[in-house]
């Protein structure tokens, strides 16, 4: 597949992708009213905020999957937490989400997320400080009307994890040939500690025992890193129009994610591709383009896209273990929690 | 006095300034024990985060004058609040004022703070971003350790309304003329709403009636108000040098403060102060100055120290009428708190 300059589509606002959409649609059922429940809060905090700044959040919150707050919502029920109490820790998630993204989108300079304008395109990078900012501090405020100072304590641990990942993964030097184990730290620190420590409050709120807090935060872990390994396989072999950004967008900035550092492990960095990924490299779009064809003849796609279903397969393997009290619709719930860690993984396909 | 293009001297590192530091000295001198607990274990949370997050971090606590730790630590002390407990608080408050500021010097793009360069200037506006971030999370964490929920709820309402505080300055039209009353709400919110929260903290960490904590934080805000007032009063008729910014920088930027907007309420609007802070006003060093020299010979800047003033003297009625608990030394930390209040509002004498 070559890379190309993009025409951005708009995607679909909210959801999953459109092929998927209806399978995992039929599987979020059990949920839906607490999704819905969510989504009205969201808007509802976006509304809260001043001009010009509710315009601004409105913008941040449209067109995202809630996959965080659907893995909260069906991970929690499962355990039989309070609907409301989950709702409002889903939101929290969410909310702190979107925070990281806006700032993220500043630091990677982004000009899009979902197919729109990022905040500090679209309005300032005044605008996009302050916007996040606004958010994580929302964010925080919902845990702490929960009044439990385990979970505010959680939630805080999540943002310095995040921050520490960020800074670290924006200090690589371009072209920098991290150890696999490096990347694996460092996704873990600015991805995975997100949706853990997510998995994590939803089992506190539910009451679980300490043993059930910390498998669910495993989960949690697996599924964070199985998901972050799939998106950076996508930047080598996704669907333009539906990731809403060109291909190879980390390749041209000299980020190297699992496929490029698998086939530099497997010894191919002395040829062509290391021209282009090297520190001095020619990151033009043909030259990029010529790249990923490489990576992908090498098997590197197919050896890192195994990595995220073992890890997918672990988070299944807790998930089968997990101890959950009796109720009805469990089956429904624990299939839909596996329906959503498998298409986390096969959107790489 | 003429406002020229400085010659940016480094200020004295930390402490007040050099005239006032011996007095306050001698008042700081029951909670010097304190303040330097404080201290340390600010340097340790730089110390503590990965590289280059540590030098950044070290960067920005360097040279604050830790009046907002003062003002909790003399507080809660004269409340009897446990020692460790109000260093935690004052540490925390601290973290989340210096995060402010990073965040604060990107939107506003000012190139020097305290004499030295800013975060975003001398390493990224990226790593601006994420130091500040990191600060942010690090402060909810310290305040998430004490395990007190109200302590966490008012600590997240701080940032919301700091935050909706900044992005209503910032969305201000360059040469809006706001109204007085819109003013004091956009100082309240940005500045005066944090001291306000840190001192109703310090009761509540020290155990104070409700009534003693809404005492507390209307004493903070009092203080928060004549704080910035004086301030923005400094803008007109500081010492450059002192300041580490040239004056006049909020007209050059088109910000009205109270002394612009107190000339223009006089009637002051129709002359030449308009032709430079109008909102296509000549900017340039010469025309500030002049404007500056109109505004002085008004009389507008000794009315706005005379509202500084008169909400210093609330703060110290509030101050007087306080109900603290009988301890020994009380009569010095009652003294050093007015001490502090005092020494806020002659900054701009």
């Amino acid at each position: 597949m070559m890379s190309k300059p993009l025409e951005h589509e708009p995607q679909p606002v909210g959801r999953f992708a459109p092929d998927l959409q209806p399978r995992l649609s039929a599987l979020l059922a059990p949920i839906r009213p607490m999704l819905e429940e969510v989504e009205r809060i969201l808007v509802e905090e976006a509304d809260s905020a001043p001009p010009p700044l509710d315009e601004m959040l409105h913008h941040a919150i449209a067109g995202g999957k809630r996959m965080r707050p659907a893995v909260i919502l069906l991970l929690g029920s499962l355990l039989s937490g309070d609907p409301d109490h989950l709702a409002q820790v889903a939101v929290a998630v969410e909310t702190l989400h979107v925070a990281t993204l806006i700032h993220d989108d500043m630091v990677d300079d982004s000009p899009v997320r979902r197919g729109h304008e990022t905040i500090h395109v679209r309005w300032s990078v005044r605008d996009g400080v302050l916007a996040g900012d606004y958010l994580l501090a929302t964010a925080a405020k919902g845990i702490a009307a929960l009044e439990d100072p385990q979970l505010m304590g959680v939630f805080a641990e999540i943002l310095t994890t995040v921050c520490i990942g960020q800074i670290r993964e924006t200090h690589t030097a371009p072209g920098e040939i991290r150890g696999l184990d490096v990347y694996r730290r460092d996704i873990e620190a600015k991805t995975a500690s997100l949706i853990a420590g997510a998995c994590e409050m939803a089992a506190m709120t539910s009451n679980g025992s300490e043993a059930v807090c910390m498998r669910a935060r495993e989960f949690g872990k697996r599924l964070g890193v199985a998901f972050q390994i799939t998106d950076d396989v996508l930047d080598f072999v996704g669907n333009e129009p539906r990731l809403g950004k060109p291909l190879g967008s980390d390749l041209r900035q000299g980020l190297l994610t699992l496929p490029a550092l698998l086939y530099i492990d497997k010894g191919g960095a002395d040829d062509g591709v290391l021209k282009v990924i090297g520190a001095d490299g020619d990151r033009s779009p043909e030259a990029v383009a010529a790249a990923i064809e490489m990576i992908q003849a090498s098997g590197a796609i197919d050896a890192a896209l195994a990595e995220a279903q073992e890890q997918a397969q672990a988070a299944l393997a807790i998930l089968t273990e997990l101890d959950t009290p009796e109720r009805t619709g469990s089956v429904a719930l624990r299939d839909a929690l596996r329906g959503l860690v498998t298409y986390t993984v096969s959107r790489g396909r």
